[in-house]
């Protein structure tokens, strides 16, 4: 039985209904959950994280993995891999835990190290190889919302440019007042409702695609905006680590729904419309962030 | 130094600055922030919740204060608090924590109670006495969005309905498929963004005013969506009393920012174009359920 995508069904005796749901659908009907969608789908609506871009936060309770954008915040990117790198986070405490906001760790003077600030990355060119997938729905903080390799992002046609969203799961950039003052040694990750009012405003560099709950049930630092008082509360990173330079057997094998595909459409339009007999009135729309952005863990070879 | 009033300034170094700004200003200068703007505001900007229409959900981490919303689900809020005096809900457990999505509690066959259904209270109608703060920003899920009585609301003038909106912190009814299969025994809270898809799909009761990260911060269910797989898991529910029935010296005294005064307008726009010296890029623009509601603690007479 499939686990994990997100439905509606809120009476635990719907749950025997529901899991029957989950099983791979006969295609004649049309899907009407994402689960019978996803469970039709073919290998090639699935791509593998590339492991120089993914991360691991190994924390006690277990592993986060988050996949950078480098193809947005380049600069930041290679810094926060150099940082891991060079074992700057490990050891390290998450500092921060603002509810209905953000998880934040890291410290620029961690380690008597002096990490190099860099000039913001909060949007990019929109060039013709950028692939954007526009979700149909108008925003309210962008002019176009969509998709771009896995990611939700918006843009600008006035302008030409694009950027990455804050949504549930964003990575970002901590940084100080001036816009130029973050380095990669402070980092966060949105775990409440979507803080939109941060795009173009703090750099982006990636996502959680797993463990998210290891951060968003972190206990609520008690101090302002958050932070813990005491340097001993927040949970330890036992490392954070590039994936490339962690051995096979210890990778954490993901595949991640593609956003250019028919089938993404598809899902989008599930969701925009949901059919399932729960619902009685589908809002006929979809904010940029309630889109969901499936991770499913990748089969390996036969063992 | 106020505290919990969130902000955006993610450097701990900034906390200094941040906590200057807290103190109650000159008020030559327009505010820049919330906290600015709440230390200028006078008694008549807030209001004291009626003890009949508020819960207190106590957890063994602490208390979770809700306020009902008897305007929008009279029905409901009327079996809510009968359940509750009944101790229908004391000893019961949270039953679900879906990751970005709901807390759930309640099980329509504890104690070998056949708790009635009741038909769905998913909007109203829009009648004179209403009142309604129209948000100035368009919405994607509903015509016109806004407050009324300090909850955030949509409403459609098409056919004169209006309804409370699924933001975080929401309080609603769970339900099986059928629109009337919801009695108030299963209750559930957003914990993620904003799930606006169930709005019309579900009564919502109320929302939380304090101690949502007793809440936020359970560890989620491994079973599907969120469910606990075994019965042992989830937190006890102590006791969930209507504030009315517990004795003055056990009630938690908070006031809430009303939404139908011109201080809340100057809030809203205020959070629409963040002035403060961190934000590069004002938004110009809020969605419903980013707009804050705050909440504090009432002060006693002299003691």
């Amino acid at each position: 039985m499939s686990r994990g995508y997100r439905t509606s069904v809120f009476r635990s005796t719907a749950l025997a209904a529901l899991a029957a749901s989950f099983v791979a659908p006969a295609m004649a009907a049309p899907p009407r959950s994402m689960g019978e969608l996803l469970a039709g789908s073919a290998p090639s609506d699935w791509r593998t994280p590339d492991p120089q871009d993914t991360l691991y936060l190994d924390l006690e309770s277990g592993r986060v993995v988050i996949e950078l954008a480098p193809g947005f915040a380049p600069h930041h990117v290679a810094a926060i891999r150099a940082l891991a790198r060079s074992h700057f986070y490990d050891g390290q405490k998450i500092t921060r835990v603002q509810d209905n906001f953000v998880v934040q760790w890291g410290d620029p003077a961690a380690k008597g190290v002096k990490v190099p600030t860099l000039a913001a990355e909060f949007a990019r060119a929109t060039t013709p190889e950028l692939p954007f997938t526009a979700l149909p729905d108008r925003d309210g903080y962008a002019p176009v919302v969509g998709f771009t390799h896995g990611l939700p992002a918006a843009r600008d046609p006035a302008d030409r440019t694009t950027w990455l969203t804050h949504c549930y799961g964003t990575l970002a950039v901590g940084r100080d007042v001036a816009a130029d003052s973050g380095s990669g040694a402070e980092l966060y990750v949105v775990i409440g409702h979507a803080p939109r009012q941060l795009d173009r405003n703090a750099t982006v560099a990636g996502r959680v695609l797993s463990g998210m709950e290891r951060l968003a049930a972190l206990p609520r630092g008690t101090g302002a905006m958050g932070f813990y008082e005491q340097a001993t509360e927040g949970a330890t990173i036992r490392s954070l680590r590039v994936a490339a330079d962690v051995p096979a057997t210890d990778r954490t094998a993901l595949e991640v729904l593609r956003t250019d595909t028919p089938l993404f459409g598809q899902l989008v339009e599930l969701r925009r419309n949901r059919s399932d007999e729960w619902y009685k009135r589908p809002a006929g729309y979809i904010d940029i962030c309630s889109v969901p952005l499936p991770v499913r863990m990748a089969e390996r070879g036969a063992s």
